[in-house]
Formats: C-alpha cells, structure tokens, sequence
C-alpha cells in the first residue's frame, strides 16, 4: 500500500498492514531494508563484521530482505553487483568497516565501469565512538578516508549520522543509483541502526528536458536515415535500463542491422531478429569488424566508451562519424545534447522513427556460430 | 662507489663501477629500481598489466632487483609487506594502473595500520594518452581518482610525469617511507619508463631535535624511576625501525619487566631475558594481564594504539598512566613531545638511563607455556 | 524566558512572553537573529545587496538587533570586529553574496589573525535558484566557491539551506566562534528566510579535561616559581576572554612583573599595578625588552605568535624558553599541553598559586611616558 | 629577436640584444618581467610589501616593465584589470602575501566575471621560512590558504617555488590567461627571487579541432541564414580577443542588425554601421528591446550570460532560442560545441558567410540619442 503525503516533492511509502494509530514505528536499520526493497533489491550480501553487526541483526532478525553472507567482500561486491544486473534493479553489498569495505574497492570500482546499480553499504563506528584514543585497525588516515576513498568511485554517498535527515539521504543516493545506473555508498554508524526513524520517502526522478529530447531524437534519425549504411551497436546501458524490447522494436522499425558491444554480448537474443553478432574489433568475426567499421552512421546505444568495448579495433572506429548515446548525453558529430536519459531518447526515436522495409537491411553473410547464451552481464 | 656532489643537500649515488665520461645513462625505470635497492629493497613483488608493462620489461631487463610475479594483487601487496618486515626494509609492489592498484587497496591500509614500509608502484596511462576519448576500465570517476584513494592509505605520494623532477620526487617519497615507516605510493606514466633521468641523489635525513629527545628521555626515566611498577610493552616499531637489540639492552639497564603487544608477538624472543610474554587483555594470560593492568608506569614504545593491541582488555588500561612513544611522538601523563623519532628516543634513554639492579625486576609466575616462535610480523 | 527541554544536550531559548499554544512562530532569520542575541551580539553591521535583501527585511522589521548600515564592506567587518571586541562578544557582519562577502575576505582574515569572534552573515541565492543557466555576477567559479574561501579564514562554516538543520547548525558555528574566539562563516540562501524555524538551542560547552589543566597549571606555575626572572606577557586573548581581572590578580599573587604584546597593547591599563610597558622588541623600550628577552620564565599568555608581535625582535626570543598559553593549548620546554581553554587555565593557576611577597618583583626603571590609552583591539 | 630552439614544443625568447657565450644570466624575477612583456604586458601596478619586496627591487632595477605604486590594493586590482582591457593585453598586478593579497580577492572575482586576463603576482614567505614556529599576519589558517582561495576565482595558478621548473609554469599560466581571457594567480616566495633562472619558454597555442569549428560556423550560419528576424549582440569577449573589425566585417556581410550586451557597451562604435544600441532589456530603449526580445536567431557572441547582461529582461530572452558563442563553447538550440575559441569561430564564420543585401536589415527606429563613448571596459 503506497500513501502520498501532501508535502511538496515527496511521496512516503507505508510499510505492512496496519497504518494510522497503531503503525509500528521502525528503525533506522529498517527504514533502509524497507527502501531497498521498495526499490526492487531482492537480497542482501554481506560478511558481518564489527561495525556492521547491529546492521546484519536487525536485517536477520526483521526479514525484509534475504540475507546471503560470504566470506570473502570482493565476492560479496561482484555477487551484488550480479544479482543487481540480472534482475535490473539494484543490488545490495553490506560489510564492515576498514578492513571489509577497503577491500570492495575493486569490484565497486567494476561497477562504476560497468554501469552496475550496486548499492554499497558499510557499518561505521558509531557516532559516540569518534572521539576516542584508539585508532582502528584499516581505518585508513582518519576516520574520513574511507568515505574519500568510496567518492571516488560511486556517483552519490550517505552518511546516515543523523536519523532525522536519514530518509531523505537514503532516498537521495538510491534514486540517484538508479537513475545513472551506478555503484553509491552509505555509511551506517552502528550505534544509530536502532534509532527510531520515518520511512524513506519516494523523490519525484529528476524532470526530463522533453524539448531537448525530442530535438536530439529528430537529429539522431536524420542521421540514421540519411546515412547508406546505418549500423546499431547496443551496450550494456539498454539492459541496464530494461530496454531490450524496445530497442529491438526500433532497430525492427528502422530495419538496422544490429551487433552488440564486447561488454553487451548477450544483449537483445531473444529479439527477432537477434542480433548479427558482437563486434570484436581485429579479433572478431571480420564480417561484423567490416560492417562496424565501414558504418557511416554507426548508433552507439548504451555503449561504454571504454577501453574494453572500442580499443581492439585495429582501424579504430572513428568517433566523429558515430553517434554516442551514454551517460544521460547524446554526441553526435561536433556536439553533445544533455542531460538526455537513455529510456526517453528511445522513447523519442521510436515516436518519430517511420517503419522502414526490411529491404535497406545490408546483406551481412556471417559465418553460423552458435552464440553462447546466458553470459550476458 | 658514492659521489657527492656538492649541490646543497644532495648527495648522488653512482650505480656501476665506471664514472666520468663513459657513464652510461639510466632510464626513469632504472632510477627507481637502483632508488629502491640502494635503501635496501631485496626484490619486487608484482603483476604484469598494461600499464605497468614497460617498467616489467626494464625490471626483468636490467636485473637491478629479482622480480616474483603472482596472480593476485592482495597477495602481491601480502608479499611485499611481509618481505619488507622480515628484513626490516621496504617491500615493494607493482601492480598495473585501474583493476590492479585498485585491488591493492586493503592490503596497503593494512600496511599502514602495521606500519609497514610497503612501496606501491602502479604504472599509468602515459602523459600523451591522458587527453583520448575512451575511458579506461575501473578507472574510477577521473585519471586522478586512484592518486586520491592512495593518499588515504599512504603516507606520500608522487607521480612521476617530469623525468627531470622524478629523481628528486623518488628519494622524498622513499625515505619518508623510511622515516614513517608506513606505505607510500608512486605513480608512472607507462610512457616515461625509458625517458632519460638523472640517478636519486640521497636526501639527509630530517633533522632531529636533539635537546626536545633529551628533555623527552629525562622524562620518562623519571617516570619509570620513581614508579613502584613500571613495565616495558613493546611493539611492532621497535622491529621496523631495527631496535631489537638497543631495546633489549634498555630493558636489562632498568630491570624491566618487558611483555609485547599482540601486532608484536615474537618480538625480542632471542633477549636475554626474554619477554614475559604478550599482552592479550582479558584472553591473555591473567599474570601478565595483571601486571600491565596495574603497573604505575607502563611505557608502550612503539606499540600500536589500535583497537587490536588493546581494545581487548576487559579493564581496558588508562591511557593516562601510560608512557606512549609511538609514530614520531612521545606523550605522557598530559603532553606531547613532537616530532621524536623511535630511535633517538631509545639511544637517549640508552645514555642516560642508570644501571638498576634485577631486584627491582617483579616476581612474574608465568605458566611454562612455549611461546610460538617465527610469527613476527 | 528561558526553558530548558529535556533533549540530551540540548536546551532551548523560548523568545517572548507569551509560551504554549498561543507561541508565535519564528522564521529563520529570526531564530538567527534571537540567538546572536542571546550569545551577546549588541547590533548588526553591514550592507543591503540583492542576496541579503529578505534578511535585511526581517533584521529591521522585527528590531531584535539594531541595524547599522554602512557603505563598503571592508568597513562593515572591521566595524563589527571592533564593536565585538570592545564588547568582547561577538560581532555581526551582514553582505550580500559575491562582490560583498569577496569584499570582506580581509577583514576577515584579519578577525582570525587577532582571535576576534565576528560572525560574518552573507545572503546567497535562492536553493530554488540554483539550477538557472545565468551566472551570478562576482560568483567565482561556482556557486560553492564563496564558502571555500571563507573556509580558509573561519573556524567553522554553516549554510543554511536546511531549516530543520538550521538550529542546530546555528548553534554549532556560533559555539565555536565564542570558544576559539575565532570568525565563522554563514550562508543564508534568500528564499530561506522566511521559512518556519525552531529556535536555537543552546549547546553544552566542549568538556574541558580539568586533569590535563590542572597538571599543566602545576607545571607552568613550577616553572615560574623556580625561575630567577619569570615575566608575564599579557596578549588579546587575555581580553577576548574577559580574564583581565583575573589575570591582574595571579600576576599580583605571584609578584610578577607584566608587560603587554604589541596587538595587546592597552591590556590591563586599569590593574594595579599597571603593565610596565609594551614590548617592541629593538624598537621599544630598552628596559622592557631587556626584562623580556632576559627573562628565564616569559609566560606568554594569550600572546599571538605572529610577526607582528615577535619578529620585532633583535635577539628574539627563544621561544623554547617560554611558555606559551594560546588558542586553546599550551606549550613549554619541548612539549604540549592539548586542548586547554585559557580561562581554565588561568583558574587552576589562581588556584594553586601560592601568594608571594612582592620583593621578588625586578626593579625596572621605565623612563615615565603617559602611555595612550583607549587604543586597544 | 627571437630565437626558436629545437626542443619539441618550446619556443624560447632571448632577451637583449647579445646572445651566446656574454649571454647575461637573468633571475627568476627577470625571466617573469620579460615573459609579461613579451605577452604584452605595459606595466606593473602593486604597493610594495614585505614579502613582495625584492621583487619590486628587481622590477624597479631592471627597467622591464614600468612600475606603477598605488596605496590600495582593490585600486591596484582594478587598474591593472582597466589597463589590460583597455590595451587588449595582460594587466599586472603585485601585491604582498596575506593582507596585501587578500584585499584583491574582489577585484580579481570581478575580473573572473568580466573575462579580464588579470595576472595576480603575490610575494610569499621564502621557502627557507617555511618552517618557522611564527604565523603571518593574514595568513588565513595555513601558508596555503591564501592560493586555495585564488583557485577559486582564477583559471590557473602557479607557485615558483622551484627555479628549475619557473618557466615553464610560468609560460603555463600566462598562456592561459590569454587563451581564456581569465585570471592567474602566481606566487614567488621572496628569498627566490634572485634566483638564476632560464627564460621562459613560448608555448604553442592549445590546438584547436578545425573541423568541429567548421561544423559549428555551419550551424550558426544556417541558423541566422534562415530566421526571419537575426541579430548580433556583442559582448566583451569580442573585445578580450581583439576581434572587433572583424566581428563588424561579419556583421555587414550578413545584413545583421548589432546591439551591445549591457558589459559591452561601447563595443563597434567605430564600424559602420555602429550598433543600433545597447540592450538593457525593460530599463532599455523599447525599440532595442523589442528587436532583441522577438528574434528568432539572438547570436550572443561574447557575452556574458550572467544577471548583470540579461537578468534585467522583464520578459526574459528564452535561451533556447538563441546562439552563445562564449568562454569556448558555442551553444545553440539543444545541443554543445566545445571548445570553440572565439576567433577561430569568427574566423570560419567570415570564410563561409555569403554577402547578403543589406535589404534584410531591419528598419529599427532608435530616437537620435548621443551616445556616450569611451567607456567601455
């Protein structure tokens, strides 16, 4: 049951059966699970440790969400970071302090390149500890490193050290997570996870800029149709933002051939058609590099530009003659639109995109290999 | 053969036995490489990676220092730490930029919880790659962000993208690493390894307060002298800094007690007489438990203030009663002594401290118990 | 009336007569006004600009400080650094953003170099303005440009962009300024004026550890009491405290002569007896400056250590042979005292001090000069 | 004369008119004049200080550039801001460190806003002095916060604090200064100044990508090209990069009816045709609001999008609507070009527009109004 409370941008979830008098209080602890959950996280992974155990008490003890303990933190990072990609929606790793989270560094860092929703969350001394004379062991130089460190590598961070401000941090760095599919970091000091505390409101996304969208959807078609051989690359954002089917419907409207990226194999296999093949640069399948490389309008759709995907081609794919849709931009030739989200740029294409007949589709002859499924990250 | 030359404070090493005109020069690579051996690195631990490739080939080449290669970047920063303790000297670990340092981040924080003189080197895209439109894989958010992440984990920091500034950046970053006794980091550029560069020269080390050492030894003989249960706790700096012996020989002079810390388990085990035994609060021994818990004047020299030295005591010992000499600085009762290296402290104490007779020593029953010998860290 | 509510460490001012149901509400600026009030601010100086307009409205409408308009901002912060320090309280300078406040960067430097507690105030715009396309003229690179200077010059810094936070925000910055005697930095975003605002509560002290104070007392009262020439150099902390009476009485139980620092000229005009002078070092009297620079014991207390007060100085002074009373620590011989608020310290020494017979007193000749009073900062 | 030496980027000058062997050494003061000069700096306005003193000695004894003393630091920021705009070339400002250099806090903000190449030069502490146990009066919290704080309102900043490296950090800067027409900050710690220096090197412009510049002047010109209502507000950049015949050249081939931006007035008063007038939005002439307000294609070139230019407007100029060619990036419809350097996108202008009748022009009637010349900043 969802109440929308009457107070400017935010709208409250309620949480169980019961609301008005009665309505169980919750804890900070709980307010987070609660807003996970809410989100479409489906479990927790985590080692508990020190600072964390609080945290792992009130997550066992209340069920709101599975918890899945491990015992080693770079294996909880990449099996959050999985967990999160498979079911599109965000996923969850929880450790301890210093020695726990410096050593999820790594696979966040993974997420941040890979575009993953990972949501980081490490316990914290708690607020009544900070002044004392002892350091702790891996804390880095202060008690401020860890968090220096984790701003680095994700896009938005929380320090849940006021219970009172908590739910609307939380509702800031998930819907945050969300929104640009990357890794965020909250930090739980342990003496507040009882703390009592309002449920996390849901915050309106960020307004889209229709205008410009629809501005930068027109141009992406003119090039697309003006161009003689218009090639679509898909990348792992469209999976990121449960878009396959509709990419598939446009690339079936605009009859464009379709490769995935390196990282994006797997991508759009159960579209019809699916697509040719996944573009290797020199070591893949010459057909696919030619057709890539010859493409005077090729589409990066949710493609990271990144070493990985483009750095093998030995011709290396121009980029002035691409057109790059990432990262909430859109360049084409000598410019860039944004901020422009993925999902309604192909919203855009695909109400002004015409339907095309099959016949400009390039007869590309790939040799037949049976593409290896279910490796899709 | 060393030459001095006289610009200022600088003292330059000549590596090979040809000098003067047929003096063949050496590259960024080998600068380093002859920096680290001469202030006694025995070998480099590491994984090659793209980035780190170059200085691979120049290392393998050059055979300044033997090179281990593993397959995990936390053991290659485990290594390189634990070699650097067992002879008292600096570890190093070389990693590739992104993924590899990335990884390296637990063990470095854990270095410089243990104060280890741990150098990590991580190659770099080079200068002339750094304006490219691709990113890098687990870049983090900018090029810089690593730099960032290492500066809470490290003691100081250099990237090496000016050969002609690099030789003087070297010897500042390593022998801080030396006097600190903790981890530092250089970055370099991949494409700078086999620029032309100038050998380290050797800074003189930072100057010592003499009459502050002094002041500080008088005061804590007094202390020691005039208390009816001083105890000696030593810790893991007294190896690092190599002070085994002096500390041993200090122990005897004031007839002592002496008990290590838990990070110091193992130390002075050859001394005669050898330490009581290890401080492990309300697990430990109760005899030994009981003596520091009620000695009058416990001196923690280079011990640790961690949660995992004392955090365990049940009582938990009051700090102000102790005597701490630790990280360059001494502070009892209620002031501080700043900056007051191990090692000066320990020789004055050494000068100054009278000969007491062994009847001072308390009769400590401990139970024959064969301490494990061979675990030092 | 005051109440206090039984909130932890919070206790809260109620304002106006009238309390409970009937209780008029108050918006930000007049919480903020109240508790500059209630900590002892006699006026406001300052400005009226576009980004400070609102608060302007509501400081002159609702007449709980007097406003004092001025017409060039540097005058406006060295008005209310005079007008705090003369009523050793805090002063209160209002800017508007940009070309105000970047007008008050030196007199504000100034506040901190002397130790006087001005509050600067600067309007800032709207929270709801800060996504337009238009810069703001004198803004600096970005809308937090302005608070990173200021962080560079003040001891704390608030912006209120929170009104449920502001209270206690409030209230933080303003406890430092009174305790470090130092300027502090607050940004009210003009839309926020006029939000609904709890009051300001007041917060405990920071604890004072009254064994570290009393065994430094003891020191520094041994070392003045063993000493064949103790002096008292007496500096603006001395009067930023409101400790001049108390001083003059431990100079008079302890028969030591005084003399005041240049910035603290003017101090104690009116103890019996008065200073004997002021130090100038070689541009002042010979008799003072050789009393001082002789002195085996000088006790600095509240004496800045800057230039302008000791670089003066032919000789200079050994300042290992003072001891040093100042911003909130305390150094003699070769070590520190550390955090020990000077008026703690000047009632553990008017505690243990014994009274001594004015004989010890040295029999310094001053040439008679009238020297002009009412000069003192 | 000028000679290029061999040494990739670096183009250096020689000063004087013997060069070889008798080739007088300069000083790090020296080579810094002669590289104002040469960028085509007039004079050095500044109020000598402590720490700026020997530079000024060496300003006055060498004669490079003539020494201008003022007794107000705002009035030394504000006439060597004035003497650069009016000459199209660097203004020099010198101040001492703390007070001196803080008091030009405003006007160097002011100069960021205006895009004025203000060159700060502040003295600084030796860094044989940096170690001293005496503050600086106005030093802000440490000896870097007085650059921390001219980072935010300059575009580069560099600190001399290594002879070796001086020039090329200083030829850094000032190149930036003029390819951004902002201001820089430099730092010369006094003790220096003296130092031998080599003179400094000229660097190579930053390359500019020719054929995004292109494209853009495309768009632009198909933009104005195909509006039934175009006009040309100038602003000041077209002033900062000298560009003023041009500009007028452009806007007579293309029939465009010119304004002034409110900073720009006085801009074109010499072309033929002069500007119809400048735009003050409601405050303004209503035949000249109007023009602007109902155009379909506004190019702003140059001008400052900041409230000062346009915030007057009652109805406001949707932006949406209009061409900014400003600080490096052109902006138009939805979508970025950047960087685009003002010239270069004048020059592609001038080389692709057509000349059109001057029939398009617009009939404005401006009541004949003198307008008041020589004011322009």
């Amino acid at each position: 049951m969802r109440r929308s409370q009457n107070r400017g941008k935010l709208h409250f979830f309620v949480h169980g059966r019961q609301s008005g008098p009665k309505e169980k209080k919750m804890n900070l602890a709980e307010a987070l699970l609660y807003a996970l959950r809410d989100r479409g996280a489906g479990e927790i992974f985590g080692i508990p440790g020190d600072f964390v155990l609080p945290f792992f008490r009130v997550s066992e003890d209340s069920g709101i969400l599975p918890v899945y303990t491990l015992s080693h933190e770079p294996a909880v990072g990449f099996a959050a970071d999985a967990a999160g990609q498979v079911r599109t929606t965000l996923g969850v790793a929880v450790v301890t302090y210093g020695a726990g989270a410096l050593n999820l560094v790594n696979a966040t860092a993974c997420a941040l390149a890979e575009k993953s929703p990972l949501v980081v969350i490490s316990g914290a001394p708690g607020v009544g500890e900070r002044v004392g004379e002892l350091l702790l062991h891996h804390q880095g130089k202060t008690l401020e490193s860890q968090l220096q460190i984790f701003r680095e590598i994700t896009c938005a961070q929380a320090v849940l050290d006021d219970p009172e401000r908590a739910p609307v941090e939380i509702a800031r760095v998930l819907e945050r997570c969300r929104e640009w599919s990357q890794p965020v970091y909250i930090e739980l000091p342990r003496d507040l996870v009882d703390a009592p505390c309002a449920p996390v409101p849901r915050l309106d996304p960020t307004p889209v800029d229709r205008e410009m969208v629809e501005a930068c959807a027109d141009e992406v078609l003119d090039a697309l149709l003006n161009a003689d051989a218009p090639v679509l690359m898909v990348g792992v954002e469209v999976r990121r933002y449960n878009l396959e089917a509709k990419v598939a419907a446009l690339a079936r409207r605009l009859s464009l051939p379709v490769v995935t990226s390196f990282m994006g194999r797997g991508l759009l296999a159960d579209a019809d058609p699916s697509p040719l093949g996944t573009y290797l640069g020199a070591a893949g399948e010459p057909a696919i590099t030619d057709l890539v490389e010859t493409s005077d309008a090729l589409l990066l759709l949710g493609v990271i530009l990144s070493d990985s995907n483009l750095a093998a081609s030995s011709r290396r794919i121009d980029l002035r003659r691409t057109i790059q849709a990432l990262n909430r931009r859109v360049t084409l030739r000598y410019h860039t639109y944004a901020p422009v989200p993925l999902e309604a740029l192909v919203d855009a294409l695909l109400a002004h995109a015409p339907t095309l007949a099959p016949s400009r589709r390039p007869k590309v002859v790939i040799p037949t290999v049976e593409y290896p499924r279910g490796l899709l990250r």
